[in-house]
């Protein structure tokens, strides 16, 4: 009998842990071996959940996006011998804009059952929150790093936007929050919808959607924090 | 002071309400106002919660995609009588294939503040499981009713994937999850991988990655429960 791949949300905030269902509590103490993409900060995040008298017991291996495929079979064995195995994330949900799909296409492809646990991903939260269209949308992840593509992306993704009634959804690290903010201010239309949400379900959440020419006129500075950005022209 | 408008996630089975953390419920807590697409099912769900002593003084107001906008200055009064409101969903996140939006939207135009709750989503906890890419996806939706559309849907879906290495999601109500399937399969190319996900939460859970050719050799009878369906070429 082989035991399941369990999919597990890490916070997404230092706002601290009740946005972790308790359906992700009790699937984690069928758990005893974990993948994750850095270990040293899932175990201070199973710590800080203080569900288990002692972590010292749990058993971590790195599953990042450097992870050779051909190492998955030795990182799903625990599986094999009958043991659940769970996935975490750096933060909010395996599988979306994180590497944890490799395992979980190596468990489809080998009849291991998967099951995806309810908890935070910013993606999802900015879209909610946005008021842009949510019956249809797109995630890009991040925009390219040179300054000629990233007009051009921009550019396209407004343009398809535009064409399909779609939300476009992109991320991007705290510390060029402000650049691609500035990028996006350039190239997209004044009338297009922005959101800007930053720290989702943090003490600095601040999640805000006006015009291109509205947040021209009142342009904020990000500060360091996660941001998601959502447009719809 | 005008009050916050909460976004307040709904369950997407009948598998019982460990999936809402706790965060929502503090949240409930302070809020006395709701509005959802029913009253009868949203007296329900935070009746189930557990979390009032009684739920006889809340109110309730219908928000639905028939919803007038010229009725929401009206909707959201108590935001201007400094009460917080509640936007619940019938399932899932408000604001994500739902009606919510519109609430979300007057909230940006009028200055007021908008707070997204964590809670399960199908689209999410589907594209988490699929072991498809995670990192460039988008959501459409439910597909047209008419046949011919239908195939020239799943063929352009399909070219779109394919160029852009971009997981399409889908949903269909569970009357039609027969012949959606049928369409993929029909219209899909032989070695594009296809989720089915059905059930998720709830007892009857299953979540399936295969090639399209796979999944024509062994072609599963879905029954009548909420099915999203994933693909990648």
């Amino acid at each position: 009998m082989k035991g399941v791949l369990y999919l597990i949300p890490n916070v997404i905030s230092e706002g601290g842990s009740d946005v972790i269902p308790a359906s992700v509590r009790s699937a984690l103490l069928t758990i005893n071996n974990f993948l994750a993409e850095d270990i040293r900060t899932a175990r201070r995040y199973l710590s800080a959940l203080k569900i288990y008298p002692s972590i010292e017991a749990i058993e971590f291996q790195i599953l990042n996006k450097d992870t050779n495929t051909l190492l998955l079979p030795d990182l799903m064995k625990p599986i094999y011998e009958g043991k659940n195995l769970g996935v975490i994330s750096e933060s909010g949900c395996p599988g979306v804009a994180d590497p944890g799909s490799l395992a979980v296409k190596y468990a489809h492809d080998h009849g291991i059952r998967v099951v995806p646990l309810v908890g935070p991903s910013s993606i999802l939260l900015a879209l909610m929150a946005s008021g842009l269209n949510g019956q249809k949308f797109a995630f890009h992840g991040y925009l390219p790093i040179e300054a000629k593509e990233i007009s051009k992306t921009i550019k396209d993704l407004e343009r398809e936007s535009q064409a399909k009634n779609q939300t476009q959804i992109i991320i991007e690290t705290p510390y060029r929050n402000n650049q691609v903010l500035d990028h996006l201010l350039s190239n997209l239309k004044p009338s297009t919808l922005l959101t800007i949400a930053i720290d989702i379900t943090g003490a600095g959440e601040r999640i805000e959607t006006k015009s291109v020419s509205g947040w021209r006129t009142n342009k904020p500075v990000l500060g360091k924090l996660p941001a998601v950005f959502c447009f719809l022209a």
